[in-house]
């Protein structure tokens, strides 16, 4: 899979690329990145690639002409044109199965805006998708870029060593990821869980099953509504529920909450 | 304001942070970042910091030793102790109000995790706050720290040169931004909107605004709900609604439903 960036700063994109797993990636040939500097398409003497926004106001717009050559200069070079993304907090908002729908092209074209965006006419005539990585305001598309590159590169087969790794991971029956745990079995007298290291299994998977219920409840309930669990699992989460209820009403007497911020909630793993 | 990383790949989060707008913040001493190798916190001879998690399963997971003793040195060396936020898709996710309210600390740590996720037992004893950029999963802590310090930054007074260009911003009353032009006046057939070459900023203005909401209705109505409009504005929104309520009995006699995919339903700028 052929990653290809436009964007102002082609040393920020690469650097941030070329480290762990999506360097690796590279390397092994699996995947490409390439980094094309919208400004080599100036011509300007000065490369000057921005000019004032038309009807006044902040900042500089990125002009129509750089941008609409770089894209057309690629595609002569690959001989196709690409879907072009460019990413704005208009976009829509990218997540695991928009990652997994575009880990399938073979070339993928990324569209960095600086400054207070790009000429509306440049993304009319290349842009094909408009994504955002959340609803916060960044400084450039470059940033939002790395982040779907490494997202979607974890998808394309070869990149991960193992391929269990990209499943088991968070969100993996829409259900949170259970706690980890390494050497030393006790740090500062905090023992690893017992059922860890008794090489059960089943009551490992178990236990780890029942952690992600848990933790899901307390910092993401709303991904429960659509988490794939069996009847055990139901029975399991119903008795939490329940549980937490209980403690509702006994908190109420005390005069506070049980459910408070996620963040706060505990880890529910030791 | 000053932030400091503790990561493994200290060369990746200070290479894309010392570009653009939050290098020049760095250069002019508004904000600092240092990034904290946790590596050099091991007492391994090879410099291990991860180990395999206990239990079984794929990948590596980062020892609590390292991490511990990283944030303690940067807190002896501070004189107290920052909170310290953990990049995990369980955590709550990052919007621009909790943004703002970040932008008020003096100090922030951000802990980056790598691999398989970071010892449990060390994210209880530092961690006070955990954030995840969005619904997707990612190599490492590191691409959603930089995401996260250059979304903080800006709201960090001196760092934009000017303040309106933060204000005017998407997601200001709710609303997506409106459509930049700049020149040329025309580029390839398509001219800049004419209304923007008057000089007459209330006609400007009020353009604007519509283009906003325009935008806003077709590619993130959600936001709407709670966007901030005069009363002249609100009744422009409503003949908009009509307006596709129309079409939409119009497209149902054709087949075809008016609102498709936010990306694709028009720049409604031109």
């Amino acid at each position: 899979m052929n990653f290809h960036i436009l964007t102002l700063f082609p040393e920020m994109v690469m650097g941030g690329l070329k480290t762990s797993i999506t360097g690796r990636a590279m390397e092994k040939g699996v995947i490409s990145v390439e980094a094309v500097n919208i400004r080599d398409y100036s011509h300007d003497k000065h490369h000057h690639v921005d000019d004032a926004p038309y009807g006044g106001g902040a900042g500089m717009v990125m002009q129509p002409g750089p941008v609409c050559e770089a894209y057309e200069a690629l595609c002569e070079k690959l001989g196709k044109k690409p879907r072009v993304i460019y990413m704005t907090p208009q976009g829509k908002v990218f997540n695991q199965s928009i990652a997994q729908e575009l880990s399938k092209e073979e070339d993928l074209v990324f569209l960095c805006g600086h400054y207070e965006g790009i000429d509306e006419r440049a993304l009319e005539l290349i842009c094909t998708d408009y994504l955002s990585i959340g609803d916060y305001v960044l400084t450039g598309g470059e940033l939002p870029a790395m982040v779907m590159i490494d997202c979607i590169s974890r998808l394309v087969p070869g990149v991960l060593n193992n391929e269990v790794s990209a499943e088991v991971e968070s969100f993996h029956d829409n259900l949170l990821e259970y706690p980890q745990y390494t050497r030393p079995e006790v740090f500062r007298e905090m023992a690893v869980p017992p059922v860890l290291l008794t090489g059960h299994h089943k009551n490992i998977e178990e236990w780890r099953r029942q952690q992600s219920i848990k933790r899901t409840l307390e910092r993401r309930p709303d991904l429960l509504q659509n988490a794939v669990l069996s009847k055990k699992e139901r029975k399991y989460l119903d008795q939490l529920l329940a549980l937490a209820k209980e403690q509702e009403v006994e908190d109420e007497k005390d005069g506070e909450s049980v459910f408070t911020d996620g963040a706060s909630s505990g880890a529910g793993g030791a």
